[in-house]
């Protein structure tokens, strides 16, 4: 599996992936999960992708291919991030019908993220069959891959005036959770920072396995969790049972 | 959906359920999912259900006709924890199959967990397909239906010597981290400590929506949880890049 996610917040956007794929437990492989697309001057998009490699793959190819050649649409043409994600949408598609015309073996999803001149930046989400959500302003994040277990921190973490500093961490540590509970989610852990209006992708890290800030942040986390989790209020009903217990020496 | 959670530690078990079910999004109910067999002086079960509403209500109606007819094989025939399981997930099976052959909309989940005297106390999880597996001295807890949300807390706290107490408590946190983050599950929770050898299933609480505490517990784990995640060593990488985009004063 994967966990990619974006976060849109008044001062840009947070990309964050993860890079471990797998078909079967014995066939595991690092392979990036993000794209940046950056050579028009006007217009800056990175895209994150999960599910089915070959797709993802030619997908991404298809999305190349299509601004090397010039055709009618393409990333470079479309007028709004909207557009760009229906064309998205529209060649994941026929990537996944190449090759399986039932069931869902061949399923991709992806997420947009970026702007264009003369527009706000902007992320959506691509589901496989092509059509798209975008964020919000209560939900100004957005997920693909295994997005269940790092949802509760953006969720309680992310608003709209969340710093891009701060969307970043909270991305680390949404990352962190899913790592935890899920085995085929790892690093090395890319991410993206998009400082709105600079049209720069240049705010870009990737975090191996063994780097030293991840793993700091990864103690650090799980000790303040720890903390904090000891000091919510006692379980009253558990405490009264508990002298009940200890008066009945046993008996109960 | 449902979010129950079952956590088996040395000094017992805790069982730990939420009451919403839904057909649809305007037919929305509350059903309670936690059931206790406890007529049987040598043996207490508790059962907890996920699921189709008709597949999990005709089952524990067949687990307890078969009590009352005292059938060939019923609760409280069953020598093990193993062959509680065996049984029940025989009759979710045939509840399943009497009502649908194909698709997957009439499955539905158990947990069940307790003792039988001359045994130690189990938890033991029982599929759709009727198989089931045990806990673990590693994972000493079981999910069933909506449990990605409420994983990492229980990975990160519960080992064989928490206290019930402490694994009460991650329970309700679990089960918060859930709701805050799926609206189909919701309260009453219903929440059971068993204390291993007693054989009595009287501790039992159920927090109604308003519950003081656990109004207390929510706002007091969102504070210390966002206390916790803003004193994480920050992010080195995009502090440095921060200052350059100061130092460039907007032009970066």
């Amino acid at each position: 599996m994967t966990y990619c996610a974006a976060i849109s917040v008044s001062a840009g956007i947070v990309f964050c992936s993860d890079s471990r794929t797998n078909a079967g437990m014995d066939q595991v492989s690092t392979y990036s999960k993000m794209f940046k697309f950056e050579s028009a001057p006007d217009r800056k998009f990175t895209v994150l992708a999960a599910g089915n490699l070959a797709t993802t793959q030619a997908t991404l190819a298809q999305l190349k291919k299509d601004i090397r050649q010039n055709a009618d649409i393409n990333l470079h043409s479309v007028a709004t991030i909207g557009e760009a994600a229906d064309y998205i949408g529209a060649v994941s598609r026929s990537q996944q019908e190449k090759h399986g015309n039932e069931g869902k073996e061949f399923e991709a999803s992806f997420i947009l993220g970026g702007q264009i001149e003369g527009s706000h930046h902007r992320i959506v989400m691509i589901y496989p069959e092509g059509n798209h959500i975008t964020s919000s302003k209560d939900t100004p994040y957005l997920q693909i891959g295994e997005s269940k277990y790092g949802k509760p921190i953006l969720d309680r973490i992310i608003t709209l005036d969340t710093s891009l500093e701060t969307a970043a961490l909270s991305a680390l540590v949404s990352m962190d959770s899913t790592m935890r509970s899920n085995l085929t989610v790892g690093p090395p852990i890319e991410m993206l920072i998009y400082q709105a209006d600079t049209f720069i992708l240049d705010n870009y890290h990737r975090f191996e396995e063994d780097d030293e800030y991840l793993r700091e942040l990864k103690k650090s986390w799980d000790s303040r969790l720890k903390e904090a989790f000891h000091q919510l209020p006692p379980l009253a009903w558990a405490q009264n049972w508990k002298k009940i217990a200890d008066g009945n020496n046993g008996v109960y």
